[in-house]
């Protein structure tokens, strides 16, 4: 779905007061773009991605474990990341914000438009830093199923918020029997009931209602705060909690969503990519254009998000 | 909407608890239904309605006045209360359980379908009560504007859940303009915010899924649980926070949904009628016909369900 990067809007509150605004700087986008000059290849950049440099141990574990399940369980109807270097991984020019994107898309055959991963790292004027890491699978309209979305956002050693979902791909309002197959059915309410459970967890919303709009009534929107002197208390959460609820969903997805036709009309087909496309649109709109040029400047943000508009557009 | 008198699925959990099966009982209902055999005449049942007897106070005024808002802004617009007696006031065999309904439909050239305001009494074994108040609008689909949706539900002097809501009649994925036009520009989730910051007040997840999915990404869903020893608070709540957010959000409505036109095309139209329609059966469904019979016998619910449903489809 949506919601590929959303360190911006998830996570407005953050950004508006840390960051300083980039507008009145001047961008020498073409010289500062990648992390140094020698660093082209696409596996490097692969590579880097998968890294996620700037994470916790434990956060890192829990989206190398995710990234790695997708991709051994898709198999070879993944194509490889074709993304230009510069989107592979991309600074600002003060190189106080790193990013890496990665996109597989889904071969002709398969029901899978595209995987997207994601993390971007930024120091805050604060003194800390902001990390976010993501990984969402958009699925085609070959199939109604729910897509995949994990986002984590770290923005102290003690604080997290975490949003896992299968955002639905239809107006459950509409149509019950879908809510009751793909939710109601996989319980997956009781994996966000297990973390609710925890004392430093509460629910999180979204300064956008679109966002809140967008996912299912079982996604788990939390932010943990934890003690300040027990740093160490969030890695144990991401370790034993968030971890194990996150793999029930993402196997509950590949088994059901991901792995499973659905037998549609062409009709059906047809909304389905109308919707698809309106949200792909939204979550640009919403999620990015607002926060990349003030992370990285408009130069490049305008070169990323004229990339990942050509994906979510194809 | 939706959720008319959700003294069910939003509180199963305590319903579940607390009220003994009245599966086995055998209920006389042409004797008991009524409070007394003398109180035949509307009025009387009308008024029964608009005096909340079970309710404290302050909750008890709250309703009184959004009802007397709702009725006094519609004018005449609204049909006068056509229900039969037998539903207007209902209990349960050994009227541990009583419960009021309250049906209004708009005349020809309204905009409003009907209001139906509700409130429910039980006795619990624990030997507190139940109390559970509502008032609920459902536009036709002459206009695609939100309906409007309140509930509160008191299980013990010290705890509250409310349900406020414009429960939307669109897909918001699909119509974002929808969002802004009703949720964005009123800045509904203001208010959501200004309860959300009493130390009392937690988030509420209803049990049921389609509920949730039902309601804006804005809605208020809470509950309140104050301490013990300080019963009066929830009082206070309800008088200070609850009552002046209540009433914005009822203010909004009527200038924004109720009275103003908005100019839909045949096809919309008929795309609302049933998307309307869906939502009116699973509210049946999900709402009432699972607490109704728990709580006042099969037979008294099965006389009052039909006639609900004999409105909710006409």
């Amino acid at each position: 779905m949506a919601v590929p990067l959303s360190s911006a809007k998830f996570h407005t509150s953050i950004l508006t007061q840390s960051l300083p605004s980039s507008s009145s700087r001047s961008f020498s986008v073409g010289k500062r773009f990648c992390c140094s000059s020698s660093s082209t290849s696409m596996e490097h950049h692969e590579s880097k991605f998968k890294e996620f440099p700037y994470a916790s141990v434990p956060h890192r574990e829990l989206m190398v474990e995710l990234v790695s399940t997708v991709e051994n369980r898709l198999g070879e109807s993944l194509l490889p990341c074709t993304l230009p270097s510069h989107v592979q991984y991309f600074e600002n020019e003060s190189a106080t914000a790193h990013a890496s994107l990665y996109v597989r898309s889904g071969n002709s055959s398969s029901q899978v438009d595209f995987i997207l991963g994601s993390w971007v790292h930024c120091n805050l004027p604060t003194g800390g830093a902001l990390n976010i890491t993501s990984l969402s699978v958009y699925l085609r309209p070959s199939t109604d199923a729910p897509n995949f979305l994990i986002e984590v956002i770290q923005s102290s050693p003690t604080t997290l918020i975490l949003i896992l979902d299968l955002p639905p791909r239809k107006d459950l309002v509409q149509h019950p029997d879908y809510l009751k197959t793909f939710y109601e059915e996989t319980q997956l309410d009781k994996q966000r009931q297990l973390l609710e459970k925890l004392p430093e967890v509460k629910p999180y919303f979204s300064s956008s209602l679109y966002i809140r709009a967008l996912v299912s009534p079982s996604a788990i929107l939390v932010s943990i705060e934890t003690d300040p002197s027990q740093a160490i208390r969030i890695d144990e959460i991401i370790q034993d909690h968030i971890s194990p609820v996150a793999k029930v969903m993402l196997d509950t997805w590949l088994n059901l969503c991901a792995c499973t036709e659905r037998r549609l009309t062409d009709d059906e087909s047809k909304d389905l990519a109308k919707r698809d496309q309106i949200i792909k649109n939204k979550t640009i709109e919403i999620d990015l254009e607002s926060s990349f040029p003030r992370l990285f400047g408009q130069q490049v943000a305008n070169q990323v998000l004229g990339v990942l508009r050509e994906i979510y557009n194809s």
